[in-house]
């Protein structure tokens, strides 16, 4: 895998994408993408939000990818179409229905993706016109007009590609990180020329979101429209060992995620919390959400204040197995707090850098698990109090 | 009940409380307060912190109180007693003994709390002294010295009596709303002339703090100190009604809860979150509290952005029943989400002032609750990460 690759989902064989401006962002810049399996197979899987309060294109693209099949992906920027009733739940349609007449292909095959602000209808005199010149912008080598035209508030296009043997596996992703998930819903789309069933690949993409996307964590806060789409190729005719294919797709999802963390614009941290010596994997993830989650915490490392008593308070809010009196807790490896009470002293932690690990020990077993999010800043509630007004 | 009493605790007959300056804070103002209950009666109650890293005083009190009896409480700011294990649990023994040496009672009838930074160790040097102070300077008209010595952050002091039928209930409280709790751990002192067993005012209180101070909700920062304690001496030898009891116990803690919100210094909004039409009363609960917790939505409200989309994420996350295409949102009595979709202009909404009603029709059931919070601004991340740094 490497990061720095300027390529994401054009880059296994089969693939063809493009990006186009439409008009639908006020800022003018490219806003519609289209990525277009050639096959020979086409084959795919894909997980969304949890959010019960879930956009139009979420409702239609379960749908799509239920027989295991995607022919396409239609992703726009500059709206939502979340909370759009059964009008937005029809233009959902329409752009599944006219992607699929410029291609040639079914509207039952067409995978549709939408972020931008809740409770608006898509202007779809603008979107259509968009659709067919993202059919005719297509390109053996368009994956990073893509990447760039489902950037919203991202300051940067997030792109990766896994090179393993015989087969790659490339990715664009959008969101900007744990600042602001509302603004900018975490849309991802990943390719493979690997020749791996629907089912395999199901298997696959939930193990690899489970541990990387699953466990970068803001603020609670779901999107109505979160969605992660895999599509296989076949083109390289190899078929992989399913647990290879996984760990390597795990990889490359956990570059795209410590992308969007990165691209957290206004954060000034970001932040590994990782719980050790759980009982189970469970406890270990529960324990580091609800440190992710304390506001108090996030805004202490903010403010470079190695503040583990908010770390504790947080800890003690869950129902993992510890007890209060043996829990050690290092910031940045300074052992700051030891079997409950104070450890090493605070002054040796240095939280100038935008690094900070949090190590969490429960002393009750021998499982661990990572959650990544940033600080809680000025910026925060900046962009988020500023965005639709 | 009359917010604007200028005393608290000492209006209701048997109680003298004192405040005077031991030198815990900083900032010099007095920090040791002192409740003693002079009978007949010396029955009590208390609900604390369901933080399972409790702080020592917690541990101690937890104790005190067990029996029904307690005869005084010994409250200190400028220490919050919390992560010190052995030695800090100590402390409170001893800060108990003195309190009941000075008063010549049993130590194990002296409730103790604590409040301020945790994980030090408190100056017993200076909290001994204090403690005899505050035995010498009790005094009948004592409350309100004693809700001074309680402050931390809190802008002003707070305080309620109820005067009902032949016997009233005092209180006050500290905690500087749902800004900062952390820094400011919640404690609350009721006081009643009533003669009621130890039973029966566990039942009121616990009646009465499940829809008030339990229904205050900022972040899901519980700290490691929160306690309310009611004693009641049986002066007034009126033996209340249960019921009528609880409600008045009722209307005293929710005037105290609005104080704290109230005086969320650096919050520019308070927010009262009611559910209604829920199946249940903890989904109406569960709901608020998914609203109350949105950082989105709370940042949205700062910048006086009626976003009825974050509304909708945020329960879109609960489990509740509820179907999506039919949830209403009104803000500040504006229509602005009906059915899931778009509803009333959000133009219509004011959100110039400082109070703001939002209510979630679920249309399934008959149930409600209200949850309150404040907005989420950059006073906030500013006194959060500037506080023991």
């Amino acid at each position: 895998m490497n990061p720095g690759t300027p390529q994401g989902i054009t880059v296994p064989a089969g693939f063809r994408a493009s990006g186009v401006t439409a008009g639908l962002k006020a800022s003018g810049g490219s806003d519609v993408a289209l990525v277009v399996n050639d096959g020979p197979s086409k084959q795919a899987a894909a997980v969304f939000t949890s959010n019960r309060v879930a956009a139009a294109p979420v409702h239609w693209s379960r749908q799509v990818v239920s027989d295991g099949r995607v022919d396409a992906v239609i992703l726009n920027s500059g709206g939502a179409n979340a909370c759009t009733g059964a009008q937005g739940f029809g233009n959902t349609h329409t752009t599944a229905e006219k992607t699929a007449e410029a291609l040639g292909i079914s509207a039952t095959d067409v995978f549709v993706c939408s972020t931008g602000l809740i409770g608006e209808q898509l202007p779809m005199e603008k979107l259509l016109p968009g659709v067919n010149a993202a059919v005719a912008g297509l390109d053996d080598d368009g994956g990073t007009a893509a990447a760039e035209a489902i950037r919203t508030t991202d300051s940067v296009r997030k792109e990766s590609v896994a090179v393993e043997d015989g087969y790659t596996i490339g990715g664009m992703a959008k969101g900007a990180g744990m600042l602001a998930p509302g603004l900018a819903t975490m849309l991802v789309v990943l390719t493979t020329d690997a020749d791996l069933s629907g089912p395999d690949l199901d298997d696959a993409l939930r193990n690899a979101t489970r541990v990387t996307f699953d466990r970068t964590d803001a603020d609670g806060c779901m999107s109505t429209n979160d969605t992660v789409v895999l599509m296989a190729s076949g083109a390289s005719t190899v078929k992989p060992d399913k647990a290879q294919f996984t760990r390597a797709l795990t990889g490359l999802c956990q570059d795209l995620a410590q992308q969007l963390i990165t691209d957290a614009e206004g954060a000034s941290h970001d932040i590994a919390i990782t719980t050790v010596n759980a009982a189970s994997e469970d406890d270990a993830e529960t324990v580091g959400r609800a440190v992710a989650r304390s506001n108090l915490f996030k805004t202490a490392i903010f403010g470079q204040d190695p503040n583990w008593g908010r770390v504790l308070s947080a800890v003690g809010t869950t129902d993992a197995a510890f007890e209060p009196d043996e829990l050690n807790v290092s910031i940045n490896s300074v052992q700051i707090c030891r079997n409950g009470g104070i450890g090493d002293s605070r002054d040796l932690v240095d939280l100038s850098g935008r690094k900070v690990t949090v190590e969490i020990d429960l002393k009750a077993g021998n499982e661990s698990a990572t959650i990544w999010t940033n600080d809680l800043t000025h910026e925060y509630v900046h962009e988020n109090s500023a965005y639709s007004s």
